[in-house]
C-alpha cells in the first residue's frame, strides 16, 4: 500500500496501544512485584524467572511513555513503573555493590550474575527516566552512581566484571553503543548534565566509529582496541541490527551537537550500508548475523529474522528521513515497514512475534522471553510516533 | 532402499574413509602443531583459532582408529595424533593447573577459559586412548590425574570452575554423562581400572537416571540435586540427542556389568522414548531441543537438525539391535540412516554438513567449526562398523 505520514502514524498508534495493552494486562506480578515477562502467544506465564534487564527495560518503557504521551500519563502506568523499580532496588540490584543480577526468581532470589554490564545499563536508564516521571531525586542519584561504574567498566577497565577471555584489548560494539545510549538517557535535555558527561559522550562516539572497517564498507561487531580488524570469524562478524541501532544513536548526537561529518557517517556507514548488506534479497527482512567475507557465520541463528532488528531499522530510517527529507529514504522506510507489519504483529493476541525463520515463518510463538520484553517494539513505536508528529507539524 | 547388515557396513565404511580423508588432508597444522579445524565446505581454513576440546577430540579419534582398524594402524595416523597431543600438553593444558583452555590461537596462546569441565573431559580421553596406542605410561598418568580433578568437580564440588549461577544444587545431564564416558574410555577393557573406578561409574549411572522425570516419559536436561524437576523453561528443557547419547553409554554399562534393569531403562527410557518424542513427524530428523510441556523452547535453534544428534541415534539404535535382535529396531535404524545419509554427507568434498534447518536444508556449509570437528561423525561410523562386523560374524 502507499503509505503517507498520516496513515503510518495511525497504524503505529494502533500497534502501540495493542502492544502496551498486552503488557499492562498480562505481565504485572501483583504478588511479588516486578514483571512476569516470559509470556506465551496468548499472554500466559510460561516461566516465572525474572531477567533483570527485562524488568529494568519495562520500567524504563512505562516511565518513558508516561513522560511522552498524554494517554499514558496515567496513575496506572506510573504505579506499575514504581512497583517495578522497587522490585529492582530490592532484588535485582546486588546489595552493597554496583552490580545487578541477570536473573532472579519470581520472589526475587538471585539466580545468575553475568560477566557483562548490560543489566546495569538498563537499571541506570530505568532510574533516570523514572526520576523525571516522579521528580524523585534519589532515583537520579542512584542512576548516576551506577553510570559512574559503567563508565569505569566500559572506558577504563572491565576486569572486575570477570571474563572468560584471556586476551585483552578488544572492543565489542554493544559496549560503547550502550554507554552512549545510557548517557543520552541520563542527560535527556539537561544541558548541564550533557556538559558534565561531554568527555564520555565524545569517547563513545569515537569508539563506536572504530568498528567501521574494510574501507568503511562493514561495521564489525568486534575490533581491536587500536581500531584494527581482529582475526577469524569473531573479527569478521557483522550484526546489521546493532550497526543500524548505533546509527540512530550517532545521528541523534550529530543533530544535537550539529556535527555534519558525524551525520554523514551515521547515515551512510552505520545505517544505509549495513541495511543494504543485511537485507535478504530472496526472502525480505534483515539477517541477524553476517560474515564480512561471505562465509556462513558460525551462529546457528544467523539467517533468522528478529523483531528488534526491524524495530531499530524503522527508527533509523524515519530519523534519516526526518533529517534529509529524501523521498528514496521514505520509500525504503515503507518497504521495511511493510515487511515488518506483515510478519511480526499478532492481531489476535497483541504484541509481536520475535523470531522468524529466514523465510519469514514463526519460529517461536512466545511474546516475551529471556531476550524479549516490553522494550524494542514499544520503543520503536513511540519514537516513530514522536518523529511522525513532528514531521506532520512542520 | 532395503538395507542389509552387509550393505550398511559397506556404505558406512566408504563414509568413514571419505570423512577421515577430509581431516587427514586439510586439518594438520604442520607449522604450529595441532589441528586447524574451522574448515569450509571445501576444507579451506576460515578461522585459525583452535578450540581445545576439538583438538583433543581429534587426537582421541585418530588414536581410536589406530587402535581399532588395521587400515588406520599407520604411522601417518599415529604421528598426527602424537603431534596433536604435544600441542595439547604445551598449549591447551594450563601450565601448573589441572585445567585446559577452551580456545587458543593458532600459535597456542590462550584465548578463552570456560566455566565448564568439558575440554578437560576430552583431554583425558585423548591421553588415555593415545596411551594405549603408544604404550606410553605418562600419557595414562596425565589422563588419570585429570580424571581425579573431573571426579572432584562433577561428583563433589565444581565451585573452583566458577559459575554465573548463584543457586546451587542442580544437575546438568552432560556432566554425569561425560564422566561416565570418560571413565569408560580411561578404563577400556582393564578390569583392574574398572574395579578402581567402580564407585564413580556407579555414581554416574545413578546420577544420569535422576534426569528421568514425569513418570519416566521425559529426560530433562537439568534437574535438582535431589532428583526433582526444576521450575520454568530450564527445568522443562529436553535435548533428545543428549538423552539418546546417554542411552548408549548406559546400555554399554548394562551389558558390561550384566544389569537387566539398567538395560531396560537404557533402551526404553533413554533411547526409544526420546527418539519417539524427538522425531519430527512432518519433516523427518530429530529436533535439537524440546519443552516437555510443548511450549516453544526459548533456544532459537530448537527445531534445527544437527548432525551429532543423528550420529548418536545411529549408534544407539544399532546397539539396541545388537542386544535385542528386534526387527522393529533394525527398521527404525534404517529409517534414521536414510534420513541421515540423504541430508548430511557431502559426496563432492567429503565430511558431513552439521547444521540443517527444520526442513532439512543446509543452514551452514562449513564442515568444521567451534562445535564440530573430527569426532561425532567418525566415532559413529567406527562404532557402527565394529557392531556390524560383530553382528555379521555371529
Amino acid at each position: 500500500m502507499a503509505w503517507t505520514l498520516d496513515s503510518v502514524l495511525d497504524r503505529l498508534t494502533t500497534e502501540l496501544d495493542s502492544v502496551m495493552q498486552f503488557w499492562l494486562q498480562h505481565s504485572h506480578d501483583k504478588q511479588f512485584g516486578g514483571f512476569l515477562h516470559c509470556l506465551s502467544r496468548e499472554g500466559k506465564v510460561f516461566d516465572t524467572v525474572k531477567y533483570g534487564w527485562m524488568v529494568c527495560r519495562q520500567v524504563w518503557m512505562y516511565a518513558k511513555l508516561y513522560n511522552s504521551l498524554e494517554r499514558y500519563h496515567t496513575a496506572e502506568v506510573l504505579e506499575a513503573a514504581k512497583a517495578g523499580i522497587e522490585f529492582i532496588l530490592q532484588h535485582v540490584k546486588v546489595s552493597g555493590e554496583q552490580r545487578c543480577y541477570f536473573m532472579v526468581s519470581r520472589e526475587g532470589n538471585p539466580v545468575k550474575l553475568q560477566r557483562k554490564p548490560f543489566t546495569e545499563c538498563f537499571y541506570t536508564m530505568a532510574l533516570a527516566e523514572l526520576a523525571r516521571a516522579t521528580g524523585t531525586n534519589h532515583y537520579m542519584e542512584a542512576a548516576e552512581k551506577m553510570l559512574g561504574q559503567l563508565i569505569q567498566w566500559i572506558m577504563v577497565d572491565s576486569s572486575s566484571l570477570g571474563s572468560g577471555y584471556l586476551t585483552r584489548g578488544t572492543s565489542e560494539l554493544g559496549r560503547p553503543m550502550m554507554l552512549l545510549n545510557v548517557l543520552q538517557e541520563v542527560c535527556g535535555n539537561d544541558t548541564t548534565k550533557r556538559k558534565q558527561y561531554e568527555k564520555e559522550i565524545s569517547w563513545s562516539i569515537q569508539k563506536i566509529q572504530t568498528h567501521l572497517q574494510r574501507d568503511k564498507k562493514w561495521i564489525c561487531e568486534n575490533v581491536s582496541d587500536d581500531a584494527s580488524e581482529l582475526p577469524g570469524s569473531g573479527g569478521r562478524l557483522m550484526t546489521p541490527g546493532h550497526a543500524i541501532e548505533a546509527g540512530w544513536m550517532l545521528l541523534t548526537e550529530a543533530q544535537q551537537q550539529d556535527l555534519p561529518d558525524l551525520k554523514k557517517i551515521a547515515i551512510e556507514d552505520f545505517i544505509m550500508t549495513p541495511l543494504n548488506a543485511g537485507w535478504d534479497k530472496e526472502h525480505g527482512g534483515i539477517f541477524y548475523f553476517l560474515d564480512v567475507d561471505g562465509h556462513d557465520p558460525t551462529q546457528l541463528e544467523w539467517n533468522m529474522k528478529l523483531w528488534w532488528v526491524h524495530n531499530e531499522t524503522l527508527i533509523s530510517l524515519l530519523m534519516v528521513y526526518q533529517v534529509t527529507r529524501d523521498d528514496a529514504i521514505w520509500k525504503r522506510f515503507c518497504e521495511v515497514l511493510d515487511y515488518t507489519l506483515k510478519h511480526f504483529p499478532d492481531p489476535q493476541h497483541g504484541e509481536w512475534y520475535g523470531y522468524l525463520t529466514r523465510e519469514g515463518h514463526i519460529n517461536q510463538k512466545f511474546k516475551g522471553g529471556p531476550f524479549k520484553g516490553c522494550y524494542h517494539v514499544p520503543r520503536c513505536l513511540l519514537m516513530c510516533h514522536t518523529m511522525l508528529e513532528t514531521l506532520l507539524k512542520k
